[in-house]
């Protein structure tokens, strides 16, 4: 048995590893663009802001790792062309040789790369950036812009999400100079519009006030010219006004495309997120090709309908199963996506699972609404910290569809104490009267998540409209 | 409408402020013995120590708040005599006055009495602690502790359950002398036999280790004299050794008794366990008479049996119900008791839910164990905590029956996660695929939650013989 697996981040590796796993004998080929071997593309802003001190530290398996494992990693090779009827694609390799390799299994993790929106003068007629704009997606993006931010420079930052979050904190963590970052700009109206709720972002926004955060949101950058660093034109959609920001480097961070050429040459299924389709299994449309990580689309758990995986925790969790599985082996995925996702951002923890109000309302559904602030610990206990959770649930049966934690510490705890919840589809009734742990020097009586449910549920009693 | 409530420990406070809640034109009267109010008995060790700076602090609802409520508190009550049948009791005022108390629901919130272990010389005829020995019941006790523990005192404490060793640190923290605390003293082999297995309380025990807490394992105080101070026999069970050691003080922490006199004398059932005998509604088995807290007993949700309730969050989430319910509302408890428990001991956070290995056993249930450490951050990230879990499964079909955490922190709320799976009769199949949430800063990919049940299940598949 021949396993080929395009990409070694997330999903490649884990599949390489588990695919070994699976199967002793089979042959597992690791095509790789990069030569670092596997490498935390989540803790890329880390390393630049200096918490992780070197980039080295971010690479979890270099290719000697994969040879010990009598994994073949090819690192540098770009795939040419596949032909899917012949289970045979052809690699090049960092020579320029070419090769044609034949696989009985293959695995598709060819990853997403960073969506430059349409910003004139950004792009090269190649779709790459101009000099002076950045985007953050491989270990080498991240050392050119550690290198740009070596000089004072003046950084613009397109997207107030995650990473755009992650990289402007970075910015201010190398602190040499107070206006290292000029500004932090989104189309949308709050931070993290994809993650949570504007009620739950205005809090990260107020801790991040603290940290003197310049965002221009519900803006977007609609130009660049060289002249002096870099002229960016600011256009705020609200009031329609146009302004000039002057910058040394634009960070580009504002979401990810699939990369799918591989596989929709090879005739799988694209979805309408621009995803390979997979389904529980990591199956593609097409039979022996599997496909895990940023590159695929699966079902959500709550909707139904297919979205684009872009989490590492997901990729991880398919490239163990389609790793598995093109062995040979017999693995499988959850029912499907609950997104649970986290953050730390300017002092505060901050996670989420299932969707937001507004993608729930982008479906239909007008949610029960739950929000609960309270203390870590009892009152009387020195030391409790400031924890908020909000549930959002449904109004027909008042199952809990999504949830949200914010404060110093614990949420991403409590987002998984909801994760359980939501795949065993609890109500808010249920829930509310979960017996969590309780001790003055740990925990008070009712755990906030509790409380918000049960502020979900009394609400849902009384009848009143859902909130907005 | 005239409820009574007989007890305002956690239990009864709450009952009364949901009777007030759910019916605000019932006559309430809440009777106790004491004159505080409500105040949190779980929280007494760290006025002890000094955490808490003050016994005041405990209160959390003094006798004027529940007057503000609307809710006749009458401090200093004694109920001396029942007439189920006629829905009266006789109860004595502080001034020695005698009253017939007529109510249409009765509410028993008596709580639990300090057990004292056959130790000869121990007790007076009345089964009250003779001078020199201590319980830990009410704010009384522990203020007579407190004020035991001002001079320079040798202590001997009975009982390494969670009372135990919580009052062992706060014995150490004031500190005064280095032999303030001569010995900690439990018949079982263990350290917290009642709340986690042997192998987690071994890494409480090494923690302690470095406190240098004299623990005396396998080993019970049989009898005590006064001589010089207090001369306590020893015996090692094992070893069938005798000695003796020189204490000032001997603090007994071996666990409680329901108080029953009262529901028993009303003809309600009383169980195995010693409690009354309550229903998911907080109905005893008299009809008008619902019973709370630490004086009852509920069905395990893992046994099915009935079990004694003796948590601090349980009293409370009774105490709602029992109160909503002789109101006239509709409250119910979960299917049953999930025993959700923790502490904070010699740095590290411990919790627990379902049954321990042990229990298990007694029960004839070989569980599928899985057990798990990590790192609460990924490796290169600075700053992570080593956390482990166990997970315990039913051979038959893999759902999960218990689980311990304990690490520096977050062991309460994985703890929490399980809870909510268990309730849902989660697989641990099911369980080890849990999206969890993953950032570099917050949480690695897989927690150890999702890793233990993994271990679990590996175990399974493999259909190895159950561990020991």
């Amino acid at each position: 048995v021949k396993i080929v697996i395009v990409g070694s981040g997330a999903a490649g590796a884990t599949a390489a590893q588990f695919a070994r796993k699976s199967n002793r004998e089979a042959e597992i080929v690791l095509l790789s663009r990069e030569t670092y071997g596997e490498y935390s593309k989540c803790g890329m802003p880390y390393a630049l802001s200096g918490v992780v001190d070197s980039f080295e530290k971010l690479i979890e398996y270099p290719p000697a790792w994969f040879q010990r494992m009598g994994i073949e990693i090819r690192p540098g090779s770009s795939v040419r062309g596949i032909d899917a009827p012949a289970r045979s694609l052809t690699v090049g390799s960092p020579s320029g040789d070419e090769e044609s390799l034949h696989w009985n299994t293959l695995i598709l993790a060819t990853g997403a790369r960073t969506r430059i929106p349409p910003i004139k003068g950004a792009t090269r007629p190649d779709g790459r950036p101009v000099e002076g704009v950045y985007t953050l997606r491989t270990l080498d993006d991240a050392r050119a812009i550690d290198e740009a931010l070596a000089g004072p420079k003046r950084c613009l930052i397109v997207g107030a999400g995650l990473i755009g979050l992650e990289v402007a904190e970075a910015v201010m963590a190398r602190g040499k100079n107070t206006d290292a970052l000029v500004g932090v700009v989104d189309i949308a109206p709050h931070l993290l519009p994809g993650m949570i709720d504007e009620d739950i972002a205005r809090v990260v926004q107020k801790a991040a006030a603290g940290h003197c955060v310049p965002f221009m949101l519900c803006s977007a950058v609609t130009s660049i010219r060289q002249d002096d660093g870099i002229r960016a034109e600011l256009h705020a959609v609200a009031s329609d006004d146009r302004s000039e920001i002057a910058a040394d480097m634009l960070i580009v961070a504002a979401g990810i495309a699939p990369e799918v050429e591989l596989a929709r040459a090879a005739g799988c299924c694209i979805g309408t997120c621009g995803g390979i389709v997979v389904d529980g299994r990591c199956g593609t449309s097409v039979d022996g090709i599997y496909a895990a990580g940023d590159c695929t689309e699966y079902k959500d758990f709550i909707t139904g309908r297919l979205a684009a995986v872009g989490l590492g925790s997901v990729a991880v969790r398919q490239g163990r199963v389609a790793g598995t599985n093109a062995a040979g082996g017999d693995d499988s995925m959850p029912r499907g996506l609950l997104n649970s996702r986290t953050t730390r951002l300017f002092g505060l923890e901050v996670a989420a699972v299932g969707p937001t109000l507004a993608q729930l309302k982008q479906d239909g559904i007008e949610p029960i609404v739950g929000k609960a602030t309270g203390s870590s610990l009892p009152e009387y206990f020195p030391g409790g910290m400031s924890i908020t959770a909000k549930v959002l649930a449904h109004p027909d049966d008042g199952r809990i569809l999504g949830a949200q934690v914010i404060g110093e510490e614990g949420a991403h705890l409590r987002a998984n104490a909801f994760a359980a919840a939501i795949l065993n589809r609890m109500t808010i009734e249920e829930f509310s009267k979960l017996e969590t742990c309780y001790a003055p020097p740990v925990a008070p009586t009712f755990d906030v998540i509790t409380l918000a449910a049960e502020a979900a549920r009394m609400r849902w009693k009384r009848g009143a409209s859902p909130a907005s």
